[in-house]
């Protein structure tokens, strides 16, 4: 009898992780269709490819669409199952994490208008190296963050959110660059606000990445480690 | 028998109700402490004060510090009641409300070290009187927004989310005389590199308070609003 009960817990925990471990193939589905724009977005800037920029802008509601399909997901378990402790920090965290994502979907899209902007309307310019770096950048600390959540890995989310910094400094480094080259030629003014944008855009997608990370932290030891500097973290969490 | 247990669940209900009841408090404390924030922020701008931008700018902490509560407070519930249907709409809601309100105050942050920036470095212009009025309105928006959160008013968050077409159309246009003012007058560029700056934060807001209003009609209807057109949203949900 009481094997009996054992059994039939086992079977319903079972359904309940087939639907978490579903709940998180969607995060990270969702994950790489972002990334792919984001990818995009940034070729055509390098490129100038005025039609690929307006591709991938015209193809955000995709990356909408399954931000809307998981938040109904997470509902669902919520009300069907009544998750606790790490399960309902799961939960939370996906809710956050997809609001996050599809931002990041916004900022790839912005680029793409901006790509195509940049693109018809001007020559192109060398200046686009520093944007690809950058680019280059984030792409980087957005798959870490995701692979971070993949696999729980406390240590990867705290790298990302570490990097954000240099992020950052480079993103100032370009404005900056911006500025001095609007201010040696005027005529060039309306192109490098557009590069400026851009890289604002870059720049808000390290956020977003760190923002993952922080709630891949979250998670796993179930602090709020948002808003504490590293150094606060790292004591918060025990990790070295 | 019945009639105790019928008061009994009405108790642990009453409990339940309460919480809900002081969640829903919280989260428009919250919002009332930042659109002090914005509304200190804004005035920072237009009186040229750097003092004031750097004191709203150092007391982003405090909203942080809500936003943790507050998600605390929602994690309790959903582990310890269990919530179905409307109650789980609301908390859903709340937790994702309480992101974007965390957002606008960051872009008070922002705007509150750009009024410093504008202040200490260079003389004052004419041209806030268009950034003055951008704020008022995404102010007018977000007080709106949470207006429409605390009495579940879908008419009037329908309403909001309107009004933020208008909200681009100015930005769009303080844009615009930002790039011939940086034109006519090369020396002005750094400057009103800042005021586009700060036209973009306040745009950024009136996209929060629009994402606010449509959680509040997501709590009340139950559909996802979100990444519909007007029509298809006033289709959807009966309102004319």
């Amino acid at each position: 009898m009481n094997m009996d009960k054992e059994r039939f817990s086992q079977h319903i925990s079972r359904g309940f992780n087939e639907e978490l471990e579903s709940l998180r193939n969607e995060v990270l589905r969702m994950g790489g269709m972002v990334e792919n724009h984001l990818d995009i977005a940034i070729e055509a800037i390098v490129a100038g490819d005025s039609k690929m920029g307006l591709a991938v802008a015209g193809r955000d509601h995709e990356i909408n669409q399954m931000e809307v399909a998981i938040d109904e997901q997470c509902s669902q378990i919520l009300a069907t199952r009544g998750p606790a402790a790490t399960d309902l920090r799961l939960i939370v965290a996906v809710i956050k994490t997809i609001t996050d994502l599809e931002r990041v979907g916004d900022e790839a899209q912005r680029i793409g208008y901006l790509a195509s902007h940049l693109a018809s309307s001007q020559q192109h310019s060398d200046h686009y190296h520093e944007l690809s770096e950058l680019g280059e950048h984030v792409k980087k600390m957005l798959h870490e963050a995701l692979d971070a959540f993949s696999r729980l890995d406390v240590k990867d989310a705290l790298q990302v959110v570490e990097e954000d910094k240099l992020v950052d400094e480079e993103y100032d480094m370009i404005l900056r660059q911006c500025i001095s080259l609007m201010m040696e030629d005027p005529r060039t003014i309306r192109r490098f606000m557009d590069v400026s944008w851009v890289a604002r855009a870059l720049e808000r997608i390290g956020d977003h990445a760190k923002n993952i990370s922080e709630y891949v932290i979250y998670m796993v030891h179930g602090q709020d480690i948002r808003h504490l500097g590293l150094e606060e973290i790292r004591q918060e969490i025990g990790v070295e």
